[in-house]
């Protein structure tokens, strides 16, 4: 049997509701995993979840308790929450009765295992998690080798990068690093280097996106760095035909991939 | 001087609340613009804004008291609401202190003033107002003529499709009607349907996207119905790599419409 925990006040309660917050994330090497999709998917990919809470007056389907006896027998602690110990710990809208515990990772650029002919994703300083877990998702859809995010502001481990991605966050291989460090280290590779930016001629589909490549995207605000507009091999733009800002950071890079990925398998 | 609301109970108020709901929206005719730059453009786009709420005590800039006299001027009537009043109206997580009634159009498909060579988007019952809002953000960008909404399921007045669109609500025409109706127009004028399903082999990069063409989107959760499948020109998919689900409705879109306008404008 399950511990239950129905007190609000419980430790291990207020642990999860402070694993929203990115310092206790940092300090533990924790994160969320919430939603009976996301806590699947977790399980698929191998993520070693640490707990498992669950409250049965959530749950919205009946595959629920198959999943909690595969995440027993995965190594996670099960522990059942009264309802309102669920509701204070959820952070969705809708919560399904399932949050999971699990140990960050980190991974780097040496721990890549590329392909000749790699296509890879550098973002800078992606703010807003739900840009972030959406680039994720197009990134995975596009066969993507690698994300590479620099001089992060996000952290990828944020709820809602978790959710926004769908689970993507699991699959697809995730390494922060600084701007030069990356670039030395794609130039290193002969990996060519298109950033995108509205201020440029060339379009995106007229650049050669065939080959080892690094695409990369700015940041939301403030677009692409000083680094990347001097230190990239071109500089592409995505054709505006509409209002100015009707395409957005997440939007842009689907794009853009998936325009690589018609140049590569044409 | 602008009238001042403090009660909660206030039936101006109370209606402003009852507007986030479809029935309040079909009954009155009119929907809520909220927020800074949804309100701008509106103005923008010259939707004749009847009433606009503002407090100042939630402002997060200097140019709202410019916004108010030009809405204003405009024609639309100025009421304060106190900060707590503003809070209840509100339905965004951090308000800014501007919310906007406006009177809902339609269109329908004979007012739409087509070139020869028109590029239409269609989908079929979108379910979620964040995706509707994406797909016309996206319609937008990519120079489409027209938005036609099938069978809608999702009201295109709702607060999150306007939100969602960033306002692209307000100039990328939109018109509502059932698939039977919209397919007999298409032939009538004899632009090409291309439907997008993932249970086909020609991909969408090798159709013909040129001359005057309609493309198809299904809905989030079923697809396209079989009318559209048994009743398009030609059906595409876009090639999935990654996870089998991880690209949804509003990326397949953008994907598939800037393919269109890059081979239109090759």
């Amino acid at each position: 049997m399950a511990e239950k925990i129905t007190s609000l006040q419980n430790p291990r309660v207020k642990q999860l509701v402070r694993l929203r917050e990115r310092r206790e994330r940092d300090e533990s090497g924790l994160f969320l995993v919430e939603g009976y999709r996301e806590v699947r998917r977790a399980l698929e990919k191998k993520v070693a979840l640490q707990d498992l809470y669950f409250c049965a007056e959530w749950f919205l389907g009946e595959n629920e308790p198959a999943l909690l006896e595969q995440a027993a027998a995965a190594g996670a602690q099960l522990t059942e929450l009264s309802k309102e110990a669920f509701a204070k710990v959820s952070y969705r809208d809708r919560p399904d009765g399932l949050l999971a515990v699990a140990p960050q990772w980190k991974r780097t650029l040496a721990e890549l295992s590329l392909g000749t002919q790699p296509l890879l994703l550098v973002v800078e300083s992606i703010e807003k998690p739900g840009n972030l877990g959406t680039i994720l998702r197009s990134a995975d859809a596009a066969g993507v080798g690698a994300v590479i995010v620099c001089d992060a502001v996000t952290d990828v481990f944020n709820p809602n990068v978790v959710r926004s991605s769908t689970g993507v966050l699991f699959s697809v291989p995730v390494v922060i690093a600084d701007s030069a460090t990356v670039h030395a280290w794609l130039i290193e590779r002969g990996i060519g280097i298109v950033a995108t930016t509205p201020d440029t001629k060339l379009l995106y589909t007229q650049a050669d996106l065939r080959g080892p490549l690094a695409i990369v995207m700015g940041s939301e605000q403030y677009g692409l760095s000083d680094f990347w507009l001097k230190n990239s091999s071109s500089l592409v733009r995505i054709p505006m035909v509409g209002q100015a800002d009707s395409l957005n950071v997440a939007m842009a890079t689907i794009i853009t991939l998936f325009e690589a990925v018609r140049q590569r398998t044409a």
